[in-house]
């Protein structure tokens, strides 16, 4: 991770649940060989499997004094909270790290790297702090030039934040790639850049650049996939988050969508004192199909459910009642795999390249787009 | 403006055009008294009148030194440039207006106060520098607490960037005002804010916070209002500034919409060598609509029309046109007034005044959001 393997200590204190260590959850998932150590002093002596159902044998532990014997050298803040400032206690906890030359990793909206009392600490002792979500320094702005690749894009969209449209992009990712199929990731957010080792965090780029940056990474990530898979953000009904859910959908130009929903979730939570009603998912997927058609027109393929918080048998029935309702192949990528997901969109990709090879993609770009302007329809 | 009366030279070299000096003729038509000279070489000697039809015998001066004799005391940027970079040839310009000790106000993405050259100098003349778009500190996430305002937001949206939101926004307060009612402006625009002495520039927020911000602006204004105007940003069609659009308008949680659209224009410019059709006003309101019925559900009231193109007989038969289509009445506020936006408004308000007193406002907002949570209902 960030330039070489690193012995991670993931810092969850009081907060090591699959609800409340997102980043923690994802980092264990996907980077499990790294992790020496979970800090929480509330769950100590446990182990990750038996906190959060992934991680093994990874310890939880009450302290960096404790991280320490297992050989840790780098803390990762492993929470993602609203509002991304760090959390006055960990404050102690961080600068001890320092202390002991670790690097940090975080996510927070907060640039750890920019306060002087830290910056200084990691002066003295020679540690590195990495804050994932500083943006790019670059300005630029989305023209759908993502909609020219030659690559199928596919966005993970979500009923709501924090419902696992991360993963599901991940899952997807790696099971295209098991059927041959040339798939790369695009991390829109902190933890999926603490993963992927790229990416842009695009909730914090200013707003009138949040597309472009979606734009130039799914452009790049473009050049060597057949497949590109979009992590999601936000959601367009989250009065809060829905400028960044359509910054992404607009910047990335998808043609097929995957819609992210937590099985059983009938409230939006918007803040701590509100939240809202959900509506119901064929709702979520009209508004998302709308909203993407604004630029280009995409297709929902798949329902990833994220079943979590229930038994095997209520999972089975919440997967067909929402295939029903739906009529789309629905899985829960984690607790299954993501075989259906992935039959969906390889089956999309291969009717388009169908489409393609008949018609000329060329022409099938300029018959829909009667009026595009002639420097495109020329390229 | 910014916290006492000014001189203002207005820098738009080479560009002191309707179509390309947006901010110059914003800051000319709402704040004719402050502004001493514009300037452009390219059309020294000039009135603004002549230029861009507002600001009467304001004089179009060369440079700096020739400003200097109308008494300037500081330099306005008077563009607002896709990118939101400093043109290199402006910067000269910049330089010797901080050398004579003059202020500056930008509305650039990038800001000048952080560049040490530009710093230097402004600390060596005693000359300060304001960058209206560098956004506040704070990181509020919208939550839709603009819904629980007493006074009734009305939202002004585009159907491209440039057609005139800002102006049908000031030109609506103030026949608003003139008819008694207490209406306010919530600026989310570098040009706003250099008019209005206050707001946010929404499109440099990190995209997490957009809609927060303006969340805060429309809570703080409606305090003293009985109708918030708030300026739209972006446009849903544009793939760039999609986000952003969507951010203002989910954090206001307008009740009304007016919607702004250049006459004539049936392109959106997207970047330099790439602009896609627009599509017809009809498809621009019912997507709007759509789009606030996320969250909260608005009604298109009114048709604000930029004729800015059109001699007067074109521009009456692209209102009458329009107003045929949409079934709203349509007007060109800089043309011809605001009357009928305002009588379109004020009959919304007042339906709205009468329904509440009717039923009681908060049962409504209960019976039309059924499912909220208890502290919101029991407010």
């Amino acid at each position: 991770m960030l330039g070489r393997p690193r012995r991670l200590a993931l810092l969850a204190e009081q907060s090591f649940s699959p609800r409340d260590a997102k980043t923690a959850v994802g980092v264990l998932r996907y980077r499990t060989d790294e992790v020496a150590a979970v800090i929480d002093s509330a769950r100590a002596g446990a182990t990750a499997a038996a906190c959060v159902s992934v991680g093994g044998n990874v310890p939880v532990v009450a302290g960096i004094e404790a991280a320490a014997l297992h050989g840790c050298d780098t803390l990762l803040l492993g929470i993602a909270p609203q509002g991304g400032e760090l959390p006055p206690s960990w404050r102690a906890v961080v600068c001890e790290a320092l202390a002991r030359g670790w690097d940090i990793v975080s996510g927070l909206h907060v640039f750890l790297a920019d306060d002087p009392g830290l910056a200084l600490l990691a002066r003295t002792s020679g540690s590195r702090i990495f804050d994932v979500r500083r943006p790019p320094a670059g300005r630029p702005v989305a023209a759908r030039r993502a909609m020219d690749v030659d690559a199928m894009v596919v966005l993970t969209i979500g009923s709501d934040c924090n419902v696992g449209k991360m993963t599901a992009s991940l899952e997807l990712v790696e099971a295209l790639r098991g059927r041959g199929v040339r798939a790369s990731f695009v991390a829109t957010g902190q933890t999926g850049i603490m993963i992927a080792d790229h990416g842009v965090a695009i909730d914090a780029v200013a707003a009138d650049f949040a597309a472009g940056e979606v734009e130039r990474l799914v452009v790049a990530a473009a050049r060597d996939s057949e497949v590109v898979v979009v992590e999601g953000q936000g959601a367009l009904h989250h009065p809060g988050y829905s400028g960044v859910a359509l910054a992404v959908m607009h910047g990335a130009c998808p043609e097929a969508l995957v819609l992210c929903h937590w099985a059983g979730r009938t409230r939006l939570r918007v803040a701590d004192d509100v939240d809202v009603p959900l509506p119901p998912l064929a709702e979520v997927r009209a508004a998302a199909e709308q909203a993407a058609a604004w630029v280009r027109p995409a297709a929902t393929v798949a329902v990833a459910l994220n079943t979590l918080d229930l038994g095997e048998a209520a999972a089975r029935a919440a997967c067909d009642a929402v295939g029903r309702e739906l009529q789309l192949p629905v899985s829960d990528p984690v607790r299954w795999g993501a075989a259906p997901l992935t039959d969906a969109v390889v089956a999309a990709w291969e009717r388009r390249r169908q489409q393609r090879t008949t018609d000329g993609w060329r022409t099938t770009l300029i018959a829909r787009d009667e009026g595009s302007s002639p420097e495109r329809n020329m390229a």
